[in-house]
């Protein structure tokens, strides 16, 4: 077995603000029992090399990470992760649509597997850690069990999931959600990329077999587990001090689009009271919302307006219409219902007072996950044993494991996200926290397959 | 003389609204002196026919009336209207840059002229009423001069001023603000299409002398007075129920940009409290702008937001960065100062609040323009006289007129915009309302020039 020789961060007994309920921190003590001994241990070094590699499959040098799915910079990423998985006596499946499973067998006959993985498709000009720190991660355990030849009695299987980002179809965990039986040929034809190619036909001349995807649904008799790690894209971790997250619930969704119409009018002509100004109206709801996760509903509850359309869009015209999306999350189910009613009845009476006509939409809901209780007891036992501090917390971000959530347990492991950026060129995460997060990962896969 | 046959309206006693102190409202007290007797009256048939020739020089039929400066349409426009002065008797001649100036000599030797007109190029996609009515106005106050031999003292011009759309190169109001001395030859060089083409060379390939711009600057001492007729391009005429207003002011503009910068992170991620979401603080401002405007200037100031824009744009990422543009005008520059001041102060108070970085700027400015007291007296006498009810009132909208204040009196008459629509296909005037616009310029014109 390798010697854990890597300077380990000495304990935090980090301050915490205890204003949100999730975020219950839990420093952990050391572990006497496994003070000095000898413990497995994932290299830095080859998970840097790997992050690099992977980094220069990049359709946009120096300007973020592009790495859509079924593109030449795809393909390549495919390649060298085929190949190290070879290397590490894996063996290596390619699925109908692109999902790649790298399996090491178990000793038990017949034993459930343990998944663990992640993607490796960005989104345009996006970061080199989103998904790749989770796929190397479980590269990394796969090798290091192969190197130190260690026997487990459950099979433990790299998944990679494809078009993940949404990038191509504009439809978020499409591999994932094709592997849990949501998505079927029927989708795979109807989902079309920009200049309007489907998803099948795309996956097609990638040299794939589409219509095969039912055979590859995943079969929940067959998996014990399902572990992810991955960067946190928020600011919890490091604001909080915590190099590790273990994720309790993964937030449920409701995306609405509100549509004020009103009257656009000469911006110097009309006065204020003849006016039905829908951008006018927009603001307050938009206010509204804001104060409603803030203060309206629970402490997990967000509500966030992150796009606007606003027609003619002229600075000397009062707008005839305005249109904006209001995404609102929770893992609470009752967090999400009450964000429902707030800004329909405010929805409501904002477009009388202002004269308008409105329209709200759902644009799409998913429910909220919890984790498995067990899976997190493991993550946080390896933690433990590893002196490394942790914080309990939830995630408000939507992951390949939310789909397998229905199928198997699922637990995820988050590692710090620098400054809380993600999907932008500047997305990091040091290196120290990653090998910390696929530390965990290791121990947390060995404890379940053995 | 021709006798006036046409029905009129009867008198209005119309309730009006206190709120705002310039909209004086004036009933009109029918002019025993005048009852029965004969007047000069202008023509609705050929009114009619006018504005439908004009409507037909058009580049985009069924989809509104796009008629921009230097266009094949404008060209027909054009020398419709050179057909149509010459056919009056009047002397037309067209500057370096395409103002059309067509004139009536008076009988004192030396008098100085009276200008009346406005402009028939359009905003893309326009009407068929806006700049066209006060060209007819004043071609059909001249035709009902000549046909009826009417012997005046001072010149009658029709003055059509070039580009004051802006559609072509951007800035509005282009060929007045040549004929007042604010734009010289380095401004139409300066002044691209889209395309790239400047003012200068356009005009050149018009078949004009765009060189020579400086020799046809208007001359304050030989010129009386400029009248223009226009439509409202609001609701207040019409909610109100004036067939009439007589512009006493025309609000000046203070245009900002603002912008607020914040960090762009995921929605669903970022717990409420650790955000720096610029579009939670554009909102703020915008209903701080309304209600400023609204409340805490004065009763003539407007406050518009038309123009916003949000980046990354995209519904489920918290904005980075919210661009959005302020329009105040008032007639009152105190109101002006007022809006500058507390939106300077609110954007950095709310930028505080939010942890953005802000920075406010002064795109452009126009100071408010106080017209003709006597002017605007010959106007309501004309309409006392015909027994049309007017409303004093103020143009939140700019004219060429404004650039001509600098130079001499000027008065405006407006007529009302059905639904307070303009620049748009459903831009509407009843013919009955730019007769009886019309009559009353008739009337001034021929009593400034007697």
């Amino acid at each position: 077995m390798q010697v854990d020789r890597r300077a380990r961060k000495p304990v935090k007994y980090a301050r915490v603000s205890r204003k949100r309920e999730v975020m219950i921190f839990y420093v952990c003590i050391l572990n006497a029992k496994q003070g000095g001994a000898y413990m497995l241990s994932t290299s830095i070094d080859r998970i840097r090399k790997h992050i690099e590699t992977f980094a220069g499959f990049n359709a946009t040098p120096r300007i973020g990470c592009t790495r859509v799915s079924y593109s030449p910079q795809y393909r390549q990423a495919q390649d060298y992760l085929v190949r190290e998985c070879e290397a590490a006596g894996l063996a290596v499946s390619i699925d109908a649509i692109g999902n790649i499973r790298a399996r090491r067998e178990g000793t038990a006959p017949g034993a459930r597997a343990v998944l663990s993985g992640s993607h490796i498709d960005t989104v345009p000009h996006g970061g080199n850690y989103d998904g790749v720190a989770g796929v190397v991660g479980a590269l990394e355990a796969l090798t290091v069990l192969a190197e130190n030849s260690i026997s487990l009695s459950h099979p433990i299987e790299l998944i990679v999931f494809v078009e993940e980002e949404g990038s191509v179809f504009g439809s978020t965990t499409a591999g994932s959600k094709a592997l849990a039986g949501v998505y079927g040929v029927d989708d795979l034809k109807r989902l079309k990329d920009n200049e309007g190619k489907s998803f099948f036909d795309t996956a097609a001349e990638y040299g794939l077999d589409p219509a095969a995807i039912g055979r590859f649904r995943l079969d929940g008799e067959k998996i014990k587990a399902m572990v992810e790690l991955h960067i946190e894209q928020s600011v919890v971790l490091e604001s909080q001090g915590f190099p590790l997250g273990v994720v309790q619930a993964i937030a449920g969704i409701r995306q609405f689009s509100i549509e004020l119409c009103g009257v656009a009018n000469h911006a110097g002509a009309t006065p204020m009271n003849l006016r039905n100004d829908p951008m006018a109206a927009a603001s307050r709801i938009i206010t509204f919302v804001e104060e409603a996760a803030a203060q309206k509903a629970f402490d997990t509850t967000v509500g966030t307006v992150g796009r606007i359309q606003c027609q003619p869009n002229v600075s000397n015209v009062i707008p005839g219409r305005v249109v904006f999306t209001v995404d609102a999350r929770d893992v609470k189910p009752e967090g999400l219902e009450t964000m429902d009613r707030l800004l329909r009845s405010e929805v409501k009476r904002v477009a009388d007072e202002y004269g308008l006509t409105a329209t709200v939409d759902l644009l799409g809901e998913s429910r909220p996950i919890t984790l498995s209780q067990n899976i997190s007891g493991v993550i946080e036992n390896a933690a433990i044993n590893r002196n490394v501090s942790f914080l309990r917390m939830n995630s408000g971000a939507v992951h390949d494991a939310c789909l397998l959530a229905d199928i198997t347990d699922v637990g995820m492991i988050f590692v710090p996200s620098a400054g809380g950026r993600s999907h932008v060129p500047e997305e990091f995460t040091t290196m120290e926290d990653i090998a910390t997060g696929c530390d965990v990962l290791l121990d947390t896969l060995v404890e379940l397959a053995r």
